[in-house]
């Protein structure tokens, strides 16, 4: 009994309870969430345990559209397709994308909130802005030479930054989030470009961070923020690719051969 | 050079364009979407091309939202939170959920909306509602015995139902949808139940494969749907896992010992 | 009590016996197969639950060694290659691969053991070969316009081939093997042949599934043992990526983009 | 052309050249390996470009003979037995098995080959074999509180040390292998029991992980060569939890309910 007790404990969860003619998700009914809660808001319910404000339901759907998709360059959306005309299901082509969405593809926004954490809590010790910013972001260096959040090889100018950002000062002026994080991206960047010729602009890990960081997620969910609303591009791909009738797609097309670099064995 | 076309060919796309400073999602840019347009919406958009409706973002949003989870009896939710304890990635863990909504486990839907499909192809060939259910369920059951959409052995009556079909109605009735799938999805209730004393009801996946059809999304992307949904619930379950400090966590205690059903082996 | 036992049969399993100082694989102790079976012979063990004869040894290592890897341009190579720069594990590397082993990718082997028995069943109802052969690769269109294990793209004679089909003869000579799977492979070649200028190769899927059918492998884990072969190179690919220093390697270099097949966007 | 170029060369590898009419791994043509040459010898070959000596990869076969599996308990195994029930492919199963063995699950042997190296590498600068395994331990417990290799939650003796060690030793005496990693290996089990009441052994990350390091593999091929190894255990069980005839298997019987940790939301 106490053993049975155990099994039942091993599996314990407060996301939800599901028995038999109830679905109560952190509390709630399922039938009163339907018809009446955004998905965004439904996310937030799931992660958090409680419904959003309006105000922190709007920055969190922005930061999801926002991170959607990046196009065949990006690992996830090309390993995608690729696994969209192997003969697997949908479901595995998606996977197969949201798998590659690791430390260095999806995890800039977890490691960009860890940053900001630390520049707001050297504030809170009593740095100044500037320092705070400068020290997180030299012991940030010592832990891995890229700066979560900042820079990319593609765009000088992220068009998804401004209108992040912007949402952000509107939430702080109405008080849905207090600023700390934005003020301290802004920090993180200033440190970042003092004296350089071509600047390192925030890119969008670090403007969804900021969001992030404000509405309160622990860094890990960051992570997995991403991977809900990138899931919306891979989905996209992998299906449009499904379509195009190719089997077995390689990276290039069949008579471009890869670069042989191995030594003729010769005994 | 019509090789190097050959490369850029090789990966075209119509979902997003990305260039230095450019980044248009179905020919929009991004930028105009954040702040505007909902996740739901930018969901229908990435797979459509084109925006929703009002009334067509209502029914996707609601599908969406009464997929999110049906807890650690789900093997897609087990897997993810048994993924979480074993020093993997969030995305990994979530990767892991996602890869199992398979044919059985979250290819019901798609299975589904075919089925409601050769309902309404019956009757344009001028078939009988009740003769068309009928005779498509005896089509799918030369396939499969298990009529996709029906029955569960967990709930007799699933709460998600009744909102998922009211909504239907309320989008016939206001023109959003036609209702020819809703018609089929209750022909196919009504065959399946003609003569029996336990009732098999419509469940989550015929619910809201008669949403998925009434929209105009070819089936495979039902699968597709139910994955961003499930998503959801598979990133909570794994983001609880994590926290809760197991490692490498079994389907059961460790004290629990599995049947051993293999002869012993004397030589 | 009883509901205790369900748990336990609920993982009941007749592969392997662990319990407290016990590793039993399909009833041997593992302490007795270490350093004194093969690898493949312990991979015949925990899938047939029986060693095999040195004979059958020598062919399931053969077909093994064959199928370890086909470059960058197979999907499953590239797939866990572009993994590997992405911040993810190599065990994460590697299962992205294998997750690409599907119907059209890893899947062939599988089929052709199928095509091959349903070969066998006709002759044993009394068909000739050269008619068994024709009809049941006729049968077999019906379901794929694509034979499995004829063909390449890529070979037009696969130099794995004839190695592999020596060891056959030779197994069917000394009587390892009985001969009924080469000889119906042998009769769809021809089938598939006759007539034809540009010939009609068989290829490492349709050589390996003569060795599996003839090993007396169910068609399934033709496609199981596949996994098992490519994994070294996938493994190796990941492996060797990894080593090159690239983050988040897309499919082709930063500067080529892909081509846009988007309309624009005028409203 | 130049970009061309830089297509084959983002590409490049030197594991294998595929060429049409040409399979070479590591420079050896295939059809020279099929018939002369273990499944356990290609894996050498793969990693290493070059191929083993007869003692080497006789203590690779023994080090992935060992790891095949360790039963439903094992997280990777029971996730792969969870997904067979799915309607996903075997290669799918075997995938999700495989992305468990993360940092905690299958990064034990890596971390102690690491820890291993550590020791043998304060050795070198002058410390005594005690001191160094001492020192290393402790330098290892402020990164993490679990010594990797060492200690089980199951097995007070692991049935697998002995003969794996035993091995290692013939190896130490014909020359093989130098035995430095086996010393460290025992300086650290002895460095860990000294004082203690209950002994906390070797397991079989630590056994393997001496056999890879004294065979000069680098750290994170020891995960990579755990993951070609117990894929067979995934696959094995995966195979026959499909023929079990369970849909959707969850972690255990429908009618255990998890506990419900959650608040009533009483609003």
């Amino acid at each position: 009994m106490s053993e049975l007790r155990d099994v039942s404990d091993w599996w314990a969860t407060g996301v939800s309870r599901i028995e038999p003619g109830v679905i109560e998700l952190r509390g709630r009914p399922v039938q009163e969430l339907i018809g009446t809660t955004s998905f965004a808001s439904v996310i937030w319910l799931m992660l958090r345990g409680q419904p959003p404000t309006e105000g922190q339901a709007r920055l969190l759907e922005a930061a999801l559209v926002a991170s959607v998709d990046h196009g065949p360059h990006a690992p996830s959306i090309a390993a995608a397709r690729i696994a969209a005309t192997c003969g697997v299901g949908l479901n595995n082509a998606v996977a197969t994308g949201v798998n590659l969405l690791g430390d260095s593809h999806g995890g800039a926004g977890q490691q960009c909130v860890e940053l900001l954490g630390d520049v707001v809590r050297r504030q809170a010790e009593g740095a100044e802005p500037a320092t705070a910013a400068a020290d997180a972001v030299a012991a940030w260096r010592v832990r891995s030479p890229y700066v979560p959040g900042f820079g990319h090889r593609f765009h000088t100018v992220d068009p998804r930054q401004d209108p992040l950002l912007s949402l952000v000062e509107v939430a702080v002026a109405d008080g849905t989030v207090e600023g700390a994080y934005l003020r301290a991206g802004r920090a993180v960047e200033a440190a970042l470009n003092t004296g350089r010729a071509r600047p390192i602009p925030m890119n969008i890990d670090g403007a969804t961070a900021i969001i992030y960081a404000e509405l309160g997620f622990p860094a890990p969910l960051a992570r997995g923020l991403f991977v809900l609303g990138r899931s919306v591009g891979i989905l996209a791909h992998a299906w449009e690719e499904s379509q195009q009738g190719r089997r077995n797609k390689g990276p290039m097309p069949p008579d471009i051969l890869p670069t042989y670099l191995g030594p003729a064995v010769t005994e």
